[in-house]
């Protein structure tokens, strides 16, 4: 695998995504995601390539517990994304994937009826490596699917980690998947997903499950206004949908549209996106430093040592710092 | 003013504190707090003096909307917890001094029953800095008190910036005052803030508006609920309080005192007080760092012309921050 990349000029991928094509642009995701010195370079050169071509696509992160029935979800609704004339890329991020060899990337029946449609490119990503890198290869990956003409982006994750706060970072527009019941579903999304939230869709609401459906709504829909307060100008919502009974999809569909209709006049879209590459610009800067920092020789020795430390012993972590910090660029 | 402090041995001022001596403590805090670098190495040689002294303490973070009764619920509050038998130093954040010549500072009429009580010291401390320097400030204005003896540490700021962040840093108990009415109240408490919680305090339960509060109560345990999950075993409660009748404040010290019990039968006490050290050590080193990096004067120019792009340029956060890094580590 390795010659096959090196022996390609980062150009040879950037022609061919721009052109739309499939292969290339698998295999320079591929790069991206590589640990290899080598291939980074080559991925960064093709980021580089590509970084001129228009983005004027939507961005959907996706989350929601284990259960809650999110492949099948975006089964359904990206049927009705390619529908109305989009081409539609689906990003999995999996954190369990490095741990779990991927509940993801093991089930290959998921998504099989979509996967099967023309205009429809499904890329589940083994999250294992830190939040950072994580935001940094799905934001890239995103980069390149929009290069290779991909209008619509799926980010899909499990919302069980921490990789849903890099979602929310990189996509337009961010839907919670819950189930219905008690309110105790809750338990399981971790504090502060839900308020990230732009929409809660209740999902399997269809038969015995209907009524618990619309009874979760109100209460999720309570919850949701008392977190409420956003600069975008748009109110969070909260929908049923039945994936069973195609009920609910299309109507996600036009709130999404109507958001985007809606920040697009009000320059909330440009500004958000703006706002998210300052960011992701300082955490990277952030993340780096620091990877200078604690990947020192002596520094992991001096931390290895206070980590050691009983619960009872005091540290003094202001002064801590600046000796640490000092004793690092005085080398 | 300074050469009083300049001419005092950092011995002078351990001892004094040591032996309770608030003067000399409140000194050291102005030290603490201040710009002057010779005022902060004699600040630090103080705060290394002073750290080995016992901290068999109880921080508490209080924090709610202006006009929730907050300054009347701590002057209540406060004189149960030395009836207890407790030495009380109030610590009062004032995220808007810097502005407007402080809000607390200003009132003088502030908690005046309390403040003439012996065993209790309130220090309003104007927040003129970044958040890293008011948790900085605050930390070690809390381990100041502590060294003179006080043992009941009430940390009160404002529930609508950023300082509430700082204070569930260093407190081992976050306490939430809401006022009764509507469930639009909580539209004041920025995103997060409720999810900080321990306990929700609802004030002003006492004439026409006790049903009110009740069902406020109510609501908003609901909403607490629905947000908890914790690993100290507590679960967040919402109570009533009036200060005008005396109502319900012996109840949070109560409550407060189980939750003290709870979390030091279990370890979560200590264990959260390591984890906020440790937080506190890696945040400063970012924040060094992060420092050294944007005041660095090539880095200052470059970053000024990225944030001087129209909304509708493209940014490639990940390329940019790496081309700066090596910039300043080449320099």
């Amino acid at each position: 695998m390795a010659t096959i990349f090196n022996n390609r000029d980062p150009d040879f991928f950037i022609q061919g995504i721009l052109n739309g094509d499939i292969v290339l642009l698998s295999r320079a995701i591929t790069l991206v995601e590589s640990n290899n010195e080598k291939h980074q370079l080559v991925a960064q050169k093709i980021i580089e390539g590509i970084a001129g071509a228009p983005r004027n696509s939507f961005r959907l992160g996706i989350t929601g517990v284990p259960g809650v029935g999110k492949s099948t979800f975006i089964e359904s609704f990206g049927k009705e994304v390619i529908g109305q004339g989009h081409k539609l890329a689906v990003l999995a991020i999996d954190p369990s994937s490095a741990k779990s060899k991927g509940s993801i990337l093991g089930d290959k029946t998921r998504m099989e009826e979509l996967s099967v449609q023309k205009n429809v490119f499904i890329r589940p990503s083994p999250s294992n490596g830190t939040l950072g890198g994580v935001t940094k290869t799905t934001y890239e990956t995103i980069l390149l699917c929009e290069a290779a003409g991909f209008d619509f982006i799926i980010v899909e994750t499990v919302g069980v980690g921490q990789s849903e706060v890099a979602v929310g970072k990189i996509t337009d527009f961010f839907l919670l998947l819950m189930l219905a019941g008690a309110g105790d579903e809750l338990q399981g999304i971790k504090r502060g997903i839900m308020e990230m939230a732009d929409a809660l869709v209740i999902t399997k609401a269809d038969g015995e499950n209907l009524e618990k459906a619309k009874v979760a709504r109100s209460e999720y829909a309570h919850a949701m206004h008392l977190l409420q307060g956003s600069e975008s100008g748009w109110t969070a919502r909260t929908t049923l949908s039945s994936s069973l009974n195609n009920y609910g999809i299309s109507e996600v569909y036009s709130m999404i549209n109507e958001y985007n209709t809606l920040v697009t006049a009000n320059g909330y879209f440009l500004l958000k996106r703006r706002e998210q590459q300052i960011d992701l610009f300082l955490s990277a800067v952030n993340e780096q430093l620091t990877n200078k920092f604690y990947s020192d020789k002596v520094i992991k020795e001096k931390i290895k040592s206070i980590k050691n430390l009983n619960a009872d012993q005091n540290i003094q972590p202001f002064l801590l710092a600046k000796e640490l910090v000092n004793l690092f660029f005085k080398k």
